[in-house]
């Protein structure tokens, strides 16, 4: 850490901070250059970083130099983490997961038909919403417990891991016997709480971008779950919130090899989100890929003008299909394996 | 409701159309323009919000007339809403309040020292941080119950109104037994089960506006809390995402008039959070007050370099009792009223 | 285009406005709903979009219909362009172009060394920039008509076709001697003299997206260039202003489907400005392949650490020849074709 | 200057890095932390800036500790800037001036007539556009030499110092002998042949920030004209490009003591064009006031419903006189001076 004096600073006041960097434990260096002198303070960054050295009088600016994430660091874990989602699939090095099914569970058998139609496309993971986080009070607020037992029963009988989203602390424990992977929601993504109780749990956690969050607060949050215990987070790119209309939000791909170059865990790509556009899915998908994604994230409906939620978004059935096989093109083209499901 | 149809649209696909409007109940209208055919959908707006009519095909956009809020609409109630706060305090309609306290609750001597300063000086709402959201899980957490208990106490014996951030739907019963108002932070402004909570309590919320919440993201946040019974909503303004980094956030001033157009709810600004920068404090406060702004929520600390959070942001009790005598000239000339405290 | 009408509007006021609309020469329909009013205007829109009709007394709002660009709209004309920018090198409906070459032209030597070098990777088109739009004053501003001297001779010596920087009106014509398609920079994306300019030439431009541009406002500064006579604009996203900063911007990937669906001129990607992080350039070159870029543009020097402009974000002329292997590998999957230049 | 080493770098990538300061005339001294090492060097960082360090292999980051512009920094320049106008009229160190005036001239009568109403309410600077940067081609795009001729004569008959913008380098000797201020518009912020050529003139600059121009960018273009030798620079701030679309941009009030902090150069604020709503302009000129702005910049006209641009935005005289009166009295109440024209 780096600390730079104003100019015109006292002697006084650089005792000041010297004064209080060693009665924290640290060391220094002071340096007078041409036109500011700086004071380098020697040990673990990680301690002094809450200490409000920049409100010492006498103090212009102060420069960290290292990350302030750890574990989710590429320098605690230099191999990409792998994680296990049952069924035989695996996610993160080298192993890409296709996510999809609807944005809510509205009912057996419009989740059974969808989920049927999605794995014979070849889609390994099955999603859907039991609770929903809606902008507005007046809008469906999702199926509850009821929900989460429909989709357990449909990944049962077609051998499918699911996963679904968890958008209150008081929620982890029902959610927890019903699901594979917890799914926490953009709007959440700083609902530190309930970060923390996920993080008590054993189930890999599917974490998305918030809409104004860098890269650096997404791999904050991502702390939260791996301080609390639990190791399995996926990181999630979901569009973030631009001055462009044309599209829901705006897609960060580049998101994908920065976060793998910070980072060891794995990062899906979310285009229904991103994009909100069924006409910009299909080739958001494949560049997600090209971009290195370790998984693709889309929503499908069979009735996408009777959905309950988020319907102008969904691809059809039939979409789906097609796209799955320009992206197992693709995915061998890079490398990738995609997991196959049981029969 | 307008649906705009693609041009080439079938007579198919519009017949589909108004069959799906009259399923739903409502009665439509064609229009057909030179390069446009329209339809226009007449009924309560409210109910074809959520139906998907954009996944229709031959849809080429839907255009909404109305706002989609209701409670904390101007249509819905004309005058400016105005809440008691305790000891004789109100916010709206004229009555400006000053909230001021340390970012985090550190402890009694602190605290009552901080706070003693702050009412001499002439502000007249207490707030205080018991459950802080922190970026890193490494930070400073927050005292708990421990620090409600104090602000409780230093509130009652200066016969102050207090405020405090509640961060999870289980900790609403808790803060309750010690607050007399509810801070909702601007990462939890979409926490939609949070809301509701709240929305079940007799307590005032100040609700501050998410970092990349619109406008209208902000005020369907309001409504949750009155549509659940809690009509006694202050919305908060506190800077917003940007591209610029000289400043924390972007504080969005002309959300005030802009707000107060829209809502008959009270504004509060918080130039400490917006601007994360001492220097510019003072001036964002005034210009609040001009802006027509009904609360300034500033951050003091008598040590902000030994602050457990957000000390470089805070204004020293010194500069607090400078700056306030200046906003008391200007509520004057904008013929505002400061409601003072019991002695 | 709708009118909707103010809740309590007049009588007096509605016929105002039905009125000046009359007046202007359009028809119009009124429709008054449960709970607004509107009138729709029947008539060529683009005549209509100038009129401030928001301004009238009693108007809430005005909705436009149609889309504010022509001539570079997919209804204008429904097949991509394709444009040939000479030695057998075309861009657009299928034909992909790799342009690649220095940030600033700095000396013969050394742009022979780079273009010779690109060329044997597989690029087709040559960059250099003469005239550098430079943030500060202090830095270096390019080497003049003497650059573009050098690019003339080294594109003809190695049969490539190039593209430079044009930043002054006044440089049209001086540039138009030299180099085989003009390239406007994000900063004068809007400079519209300069569009208007470079419309009245015959040759390609390549017109970069501005950092705060949306999607239509870049369509809209093509649409000056066409407008002006000159039929072949080629767009380039090169990434956009953004919160985050881990990138110098933020790549827009989506507006490549997004602009082919609106627009039928080819979409070229600039993942060298976009991200600044040559980490980051190879799986950004593949996305932008994956999302159906028509070219894809990055920097190569040679020395990157004693470039004059931009050292810091090119490629070294290795990393860029295994990276072009791996782009013809995605453009043959994705049935693109790169046209070769001759030997 | 400070480079910050890769964990892992070499020897001999640090003394590679060595050698590139020693060869470029600077001292360094090295620092072995913990987790980095630290190279700082020693010297005037304005000519390092230009280096491109970060290229040198086994560089991690590069952090500079100074501004880069110096002509407009308060080290400079430790005293407010005053500039004279004409007509008795200052700018600066205390004295607010009040720009009025249409978006466009649109002919003499209208304009004179709004000129005549915005001196009677009390501005004391007339605006007009005869010039006009359009997003459209096909918007009217001003009247050109005949509408400067028209700004001259009536600023000279009502003794009112004149503004009007220049969009291009080659109309500033032609604008030069109208004018008694340029206008550089938000678009052009970063058209540095026209910041240059109007350096070259000896007349005041009113520098509008871009959209998408952070505070920094905003002072290196005010550095472009200081550094061609013009010294009298006026920032403008006028909104900037954001996510919420219900103003038409974002006002950044707290750019002005911002500014004020980094410059000694007058800022003037634009609410007109930050919100374009004239509901909000009353509010935010107060709040520009109450910020410690040296100018409100508002477009007045008699009829906006007919303007030929920006109609929907202007204020009518009658309401501007009414919001300069209440600008008077908060000018009084914060000190500042507003220099009255010659009858």
């Amino acid at each position: 850490m780096i600390i730079v004096l104003k100019p015109g600073f006292t002697e006084d006041q650089l005792k000041h901070v010297t004064d209080r960097i060693e009665e924290m434990g640290f060391r220094h260096e002071v340096s007078r250059g041409e036109q500011r002198t700086l004071v380098g303070v020697i040990g673990d960054e990680a301690k002094l970083r809450n200490a409000p050295l920049k409100a010492i009088p006498g103090v212009e600016d102060v420069m960290g130099i290292l990350k302030p994430f750890k574990l989710a660091s590429r320098e605690f874990r230099q191999q990409p983490s792998i994680f296990d989602l049952g069924h035989g699939v695996k996610i993160g090095g080298g192993h890409l997961i296709l996510i999809a099914g609807p944005c809510a569970i509205e009912g057996e058998e419009i989740l059974y038909d969808i989920a049927r139609q999605v794995k014979a496309a070849g889609a390994n993971v099955l999603r859907g919403g039991a609770f929903k986080p809606r902008t507005s009070p007046y809008s469906f607020q999702g199926m509850g417990e009821e929900g989460l037992k429909l989709l357990r029963k449909v990944g049962d009988e077609l051998k499918m891991p699911i996963v679904t989203e968890v958008m209150d602390p008081r929620q982890v424990e029902l959610i927890d016997r019903y699901t594979d992977m917890f799914q926490i929601g953009a709007r959440n993504m700083q609902n530190f709480n309930l970060l923390s109780e996920v993080g008590q749990t054993k189930r890999p956690v599917l974490l998305k971008r918030g809409m104004s969050a860098s890269i650096e607060d997404l791999l904050m949050s991502a702390e939260y779950i791996l301080a609390s215990g639990n190791q399995e987070v996926i990181l999630c790119e979901r569009g973030i919130r631009s001055f462009d209309k044309s599209t829901r939000n705006l897609l960060d791909l580049a998101a994908v090899p920065n976060l793998h170059g910070l980072s060891h865990l794995p990062v899906v790509v979310d285009p229904s989100h991103a994009t909100g556009r069924p006409d910009l899915i299909p080739s958001m998908s494949l560049a997600s890929i090209a971009a290195g994604a370790d998984g693709v994230h889309i929503e499908v409906h069979s009735c996408p003008e009777k959905a309950t939620s988020d319907g102008p978004q969904a691809l059809l059935p039939k979409q789906y299909a097609e796209l799955v096989k320009q992206m197992k093109s693709l995915a061998t083209l890079m490398g990738m394996t995609i997991d196959p499901l049981p029969a």
